[in-house]
């Protein structure tokens, strides 16, 4: 039975495991839309090989080389917002929406409003648009699924469980490369120390969130909005060796753990199979070759942006989203050598304190509250 | 919604373990039958406690004792093997089978014949009879939740999920008091360190079978009837600190385990309240506190019980009931100071040597079995 499917963001870093799945299984999938910001040529490539019925560039600019180098295939092309947005509700039996930061958030709401199976990994449309996603996703009757490995995990271990079971959910971090690190340490942390993470290979940007253990904050931001627990049920648990992806407690005393490779394959794999379970690649787990589980409570001393997530979370309105854009600002600014390591959080917090607007209703204000949150936190860099 | 249940074996440590339960969820259960083998008194005193509405004393020169005890209580009483299994075959919506032994077989059998819903903590019913038990419970629809922490883990892994879709199942194994020792260590093992375990506690028979891995042979074998894998589907995983319970790894390189403290109450909770989960008095799992969780493979040099208990599945027809029944005539002669440590898996293996009878069909056979390879064993322990 060949199944629909739509990837928003495929040159990136998901949508190449995502196609790589698709690739050891083919004639199961069909490809609707692929699209990608500005890599016209590898976009271009991607659609000849799958066949898809329409290939969309975000970035206007690269649509007449997008339309020469599918030209005479017989695929569709388009460029822009609206375009990408067409794209997604385009119906299909699964949408991948891997579209790195607020750009992803239109599509995303496209997909659902359309009532589409998502598998979700862009990490904004929970933390900065949580309330307005899930509130689309339960009155169009939209099915998420998480797609990050630690929400994924989670996901699998409430397979078959009541909600009103869960005694609590515990993310796993890895704690990042100066886990073991001092205060004194930590300040001196520089941009290559911070982008050599020991288990995950990833972009930038999120290599940085691990090192700050922003990701872990963002990522609590997010399992808040996807299961049914109240913030005090949320746990962080610091696990270096990246094999336990997150757990699940429940009140009989059980607590239900996912393990398996750092690979996102496993992940999709389980998305794009659910409710069934498809053949990945991966080797067996063996836990006889990795010796040792080691985990760690997590220090808010050290590492204060897991308490910066949490505390946005309680106040709610716009704080998460406040937090995201002066996180991206900073993280931006610490890449670019104009702040210190640990002056990122800083940033975050100072940012924080600012009076917080009322929680978005439409994703403009969203928009809007993101480009206010960055302008505030740059103005804080000038001053840090 | 008050549930109606039978406890077979209620003074041993299971059917303790399921009526602590049961005392913290007063009004939630009513007790049907309550059987022990002998112990009277204690049988007495629950039965008036839950007001159960019969008693079952399998011993039958106990039960002038237990009528007296219960006299004008209105809780009718009875004897014998014939009654045990009157008594598993009144209608309840779960009979806990709770038996050590081949005592416990024929109780089990009443219960599924009734198409019933049954917690099998008796080892001997898969082990010794497993082909036979399998195929009554799917004639007759019964419902088999498995009752030890290692199978019950394996259960709450597999929920939610296809069967399909296992690539491997695995028992994790304390590796028992003597994991560490050395082969000419072992050979000078005591009774008193053989029964010093690690982190459970537990009868003596069983102690033992855990410091030989026997234990885990005939979970093994338990594991092989309760879940439809191929023996080479199923591994066995040395972690010292027992709280992983055991693991089921998925096509798509996804693994769950089931983690929990070493407490009878957790699985048998979760069969009590299967489906649903019901709450224990379980402190929340601190890996932090933990701090570390280690494996190793098993070394079937030092303990070959894990051997030849697979050797048995393989080779099937009677093969595994001979191995129980050596196995608990060698531990008794171990336990009597009779043998030396390391010649309990001889002995097992050399009456395994002998010309193994067909598979049994009736349970008669399998007593016949049963008590043969008690004779075996017996008479090659004179010359060992």
């Amino acid at each position: 039975m060949t199944r629909s499917i739509s990837i928003l963001g495929a040159t990136g870093s998901i949508g190449a495991s995502t196609l790589d799945l698709l690739r050891r299984n083919r004639g199961a999938w069909k490809v609707v839309a692929l699209t990608a910001n500005s890599r016209v040529a590898e976009l271009a490539a991607l659609a000849r090989e799958f066949d898809a019925d329409i290939a969309v560039v975000a970035d206007e600019r690269y649509l007449p080389q997008l339309r020469e180098a599918l030209s005479g295939t017989g695929i569709a092309t388009a460029g822009g917002a609206a375009a990408l947005c067409e794209a997604s509700a385009r119906p299909v039996d699964m949408t991948v929406a891997a579209i790195v930061g607020c750009a992803g958030l239109a599509p995303v709401m496209a997909a659902v409003a359309r009532g589409g199976t998502i598998a979700l990994a862009n990490q904004e449309a929970l933390v900065s648009a949580g309330d307005i996603l899930m509130s689309a996703v339960e009155r169009h009757k939209a099915t998420v699924l998480p797609t990050d490995s630690e929400h994924n995990a989670i996901f699998q271990c409430l397979s078959g469980n009541r909600f009103v079971d869960i005694r609590s959910i515990t993310l796993t971090a890895s704690g990042g490369p100066f886990r073991a690190w001092s205060q004194d340490q930590l300040a001196t942390a520089t941009r290559e120390q911070a982008l050599r993470h020991p288990n995950w290979d990833m972009g930038a940007k999120i290599t940085i969130d691990s090192a700050t253990m922003m990701n872990k904050g963002l990522e609590f931001i997010e399992a808040y909005h996807l299961f049914p627990v109240e913030l005090d049920q949320l746990r962080i648990l610091v696990h270096p060796q990246s094999v336990v992806h997150s757990m699940v407690e429940y009140r009989d005393g059980s607590t239900l753990a996912q393990l398996g490779p750092s690979d996102m394959r496993v992940p999709i794999a389980n998305c794009l199979a659910w409710p069934e379970r498809m053949e990945t690649p991966m080797a067996s787990l063996d836990l006889a070759a990795i010796g040792e589980l080691s985990f760690f409570a997590p220090d808010e001393e050290r590492f204060p942006a897991t308490r910066l997530a949490r505390e946005a979370a309680q106040s709610g309105g716009a704080a998460p989203a406040v937090l995201n854009a002066a996180n991206e600002a900073a993280v931006a600014a610490f890449l670019a050598g104009k702040i210190a390591f640990s002056h990122i959080t800083v940033v975050v917090e100072r940012t924080l304190q600012r009076s917080i607007p009322r929680g978005p209703t439409s994703l403009e204000e969203v928009l809007e509250i993101d480009a206010n949150a960055r302008v505030w936190a740059n103005e804080l860099m000038e001053h840090v």
